[in-house]
């Protein structure tokens, strides 16, 4: 559930030419980006492509799409656990985090090329992200009043943590200094102890 | 210091016109605002704003070149200053919180515009930036060094620092539910006791 591309032995032509899609978008933009581009690097002829894909803006809408529904399916899950508010914050930061790492051109696709979908698809995905907040929101509202939580403003909470999770999809490498897991552990870290009620 | 746009009763011409085409270059993007719209705000000729300005690519330089500086004037105070590692960080994330609330648009437009800039202002934009963070860095490592600050990763650390601020730019309207102060409070109280070692 954690991935949003599909893996296995089979990964269709279809889930190949959406992946090279995501490293070029998230490289180049979408707007600047060609089919033909994309077809060059899936190793097919562009006139070949459309057997499989009606065309870029389908491309870019399945892209956001699949990331919405992995971030809303792990709300789902920790939502619906018996953690308390503190422990299932945690849990949607680390998930957050590992979601990341592990499908940055399609996180990063998502954050930064969602104004180009069309409107219909606009207008769901927004709405998915909202209600994402919400929920987040709502979490930290539960921590605050079963005092798990320090006594923060709920906005600029929720702003500050899906912010602080923002620059992953930009600047992290994996085998720099530090691994998926050092990332995990700081910045978990860091959140949890500055929001956890002291005392 | 804190305030990148000059102030007082006598803002010249060229003050008002920096200030307009840092809203526009915000609201429109730096490509998409034309001269004529930036005239247009601040209720003169296009022709005659010529007396002022060279052109558009003047208008970003100077709003990053101004931007940069007041962020580095900002670092030199509270690097020569007499507080502990600790107490430096917190009053660097206090301040860069008020930098932005007091100049939305100028630093929304250095964060997201800079890609534009000429090479010769670009390289010196980078390098400024570049230097920053290692600053940062390095007051971030001090506060390990002499166990106030908890044993972070500190690359990891900076950026997730650097990472929750920048939604402010973009999201934070006064006279909502919380003001500047509630923000840097909020804020600043998250990341520091996030921070600090414990025990």
């Amino acid at each position: 559930m954690m991935e949003v591309k599909s893996k296995g032995q089979q990964v269709s032509r279809r889930e190949e030419i959406l992946d090279k899609a995501a490293r070029l978008f998230k490289q180049k933009g979408y707007v600047a980006t060609t089919m033909r581009e994309i077809a060059e690097q899936v190793g097919m002829e562009a006139a070949s492509m459309y057997n499989h894909i009606r065309g870029k803006e389908e491309l870019l809408e399945e892209i956001c799409a699949r990331v919405a529904e992995t971030y809303v399916n792990q709300m789902n899950e920790i939502e619906s656990s018996d953690l308390s508010p503190i422990h299932k914050l945690q849990a949607l930061i680390r998930s957050h985090i590992s979601i990341t790492t592990k499908n940055i051109h399609w996180i990063s696709v998502a954050n930064n090329e969602w104004r180009h979908l069309p409107d219909s698809s606009l207008k769901s995905f927004k709405k998915a992200r909202d209600t994402y907040e919400d929920r987040l929101a709502e979490i930290i509202r539960s921590g605050i009043d079963c005092q798990e939580v320090a006594d923060v403003h709920v906005s600029i909470t929720l702003y500050t943590i899906l912010s602080s999770l923002r620059w992953i999809e930009t600047w992290y490498k994996p085998n720099k200094s530090y691994n998926a897991r050092d990332l995990e552990e700081n910045i978990v870290n860091i959140l949890m102890n500055g929001l956890k009620k002291s005392g």
